[in-house]
């Protein structure tokens, strides 16, 4: 994992400090980091912007400090627009967004806030939008990441780096 | 992975079906696994019996057909008490619970339905019932696992093996 | 009422405690029973097992633990397919219904959750699923009666007999 | 029934509509009847106006039209304080109320607004409010019955006599 | 001001205790007064009327006693339907209302319920039953209004002038 | 007005839209500006930062994207602390606030999402925490203002001023 944080502090120029609250147990470590890296920056038919957009959008639902600052900040960097960012953070509702994307968030927001109410309609919904089988997964396993991760943050009380306030705005 | 499988068949009797819907992806799966496995089987200050009930607990807030039926039938088959299991499914507030299993239940519960209420204050409920902040990691750490998987399972319409109904009643 | 309890231990093999904690006052022991007999026994253009999927769709929002155990059981038997018997407790949505018994739980459990938004569409979405005005009448008047008796089992922390659990499983 | 309903047109001066819904089925309408006199004009620890309180705090939470209308009339006759009807009606946080009333109020809303989350703490409240455990089934009950009967009179649309508005203002 | 309150007497034979609260301070009395003064009384598409009954279906999804009271009277007198007071008190839904006045009073509790949601196809539904841009912002500056004054005066615990209660029933 | 106008211009560097959106007529704006003033800027025992604070923390409850772009761009300004301002957006529980700060937000924050149940213990929480009633006003006052103009920004799709996203950074 060593190899891992230098290529943070190389990348980043810091360790994101939830990778040191992991790092703990390297084998709770290498779990996150092996989902984390497989949903956010492996293949998928979701750009890398639209995961940190749900990323973000679920995180508001949730109110998770740690990642909306984290991701808010990753949303403002990959898109160049930091309104789009604090959108994300404020209210998905109110962002100018195409067919697609608007589709993607409500799914992620639903599956968010009801998940016992998402059924084939919403499954659909997201077809209709373009989306395949494979997309749904990942739009669905990217919004499950986040609702897991807020909680684990917000119950340990984790910190962001102060770096990501001031980025990209 | 094919050995993990076997292992499921010569243990289990069968493939739990929310492994096959990650197998499409060898990452996926080995990211899921991993991290399951250190959650619910690694070591912890919390029993097997109680990480299922974590589960179980969080599973029935977000009424999660899939995750209901496995791991009620888990809580079932690790205390030997059929309505324990029940009582995790339909409302754990109802069941007769050591003050440490309560405060347990009660922090997952709260973690699962308003996130962004949890302070300070419900670590140190967790405190004085007997957990340490190791405890309290992997309390977060479970219930944040199946806010996650309840997601990807209801988004993806997974159905649980049918042989989880009749188990250990 | 003893004759009453004498048929409950033939045709059950024992006497529901509900009933017990209601003959602590004759007069309301009968009224509870009439109302319930006629609602669940009477004649109706609900099946039995309609109305038994009725009484734990609309218990399962309430998370009354006394009336799941009791009537999951009822669902179990009368349908003979314990799956759905977990599904009426678990998530309703998650069932394969026809359209005619997904309209009726969904106006069930609307009526249960936010009774003061049923209007006239929610009344037409049950006619144009088959449903008579009187069927309608007996749809609200069951959801109400769990409604009824949810609250009473759980204000008094009703148990359910111990012999539920296992049967029809 | 006729005699019934003669009584209530000598001591009213109206049949309630409620009443003439239920009529269209002799064991509804007697079922229906038994169980409401027991409960409101039965042997009781709580006064009748203590009673008609209760039926329209909870119905002010399921914002139950007809209930509110006929309900809210009797709080003002029986109390000769037609603020107190008003304030039943709109939120009883409001009133100026003895503890134990207000504990009588708090338990029958908790009851109606999260009945899963009723527990011994809550009942300790109104012990330590002076109630007995035969107090605390009527409160439940009563509660309880204006639950059902709320959702029959909206599921149905049921409309309140219109003598009711005027009276005792 | 005191003009104003000579005003008040002669046109309404008492001084709302609204405007004793804010009488403490001129600035506040006066900011209150003209922006009452202009939404309740100024020009508009809206009647004075449609007004009041926006003004107690946002005060009744508050729950604020002082509002209801007195806008509840309001509506009596403007109507002089005493019934629909009632309604827009307790479910504005349960009112037999113009397809106009129910698409305003929905616009209107939706904003006040869940303002985040709002969005085109709310504006457009407004649209649709007759409303011009100019009364959309009516609709909402009077919605906004009376969350406001449901806080200040719940805040505060303000009580409306009794003479209210008996007005125009 | 246009004097006011030219304040903004020179104090600001730019008109905020919200003035533009109420010019459309000058008794609107008038009255808006006047209460705006008096609250946010006039005396008081709560200082401009505090009361910025309450205005972010309850614009956030209500997910208003006008109001949290524009006033959390203020609480970043008056603190001189960024985080600060993003955790007024995102959730004031993650802030470490002094008891006072907390105690106002606390109160702020509830009459915002449950008015009905703001009470005399939660106005004592204020006074232990060192406030007046006059400040208890001015928290209410503030805590409705922005309860209101949410509600007319998200009801007219109102934009920030797109200067106010790298204010204070």
């Amino acid at each position: 994992m060593q190899a891992y944080f230098d290529k943070c502090m190389e990348k980043l120029g810091f360790i994101p400090n939830v990778l040191k609250a992991y790092a703990f147990d390297m084998k709770k470590l290498e779990a996150f980091v092996a989902m984390y890296n497989d949903l956010m920056l492996g293949p998928s038919g979701l750009s890398k912007l639209e995961r940190e957009m749900i990323a973000v959008a679920v995180s508001s639902q949730n109110r998770c400090y740690y990642c909306l600052v984290a991701h808010g900040s990753a949303v403002r960097q990959l898109s160049g627009d930091p309104a789009l960012g604090e959108l994300m953070v404020m209210n998905y509702r109110a962002a100018r967004l195409s067919k697609r994307q608007r589709a993607m968030l409500d799914f992620a927001v639903k599956l968010t806030n009801e998940p016992w109410a998402v059924e084939d309609h919403d499954r659909d919904s997201l077809r209709r939008a373009g989306f395949s089988d494979r997309d749904i997964w990942d739009i669905a396993a990217i919004a499950g990441f986040y609702n897991m991760s807020n909680r684990v943050a917000t119950a340990t009380d984790m910190r962001p780096n102060s770096v990501y306030h001031g980025m990209a705005r």
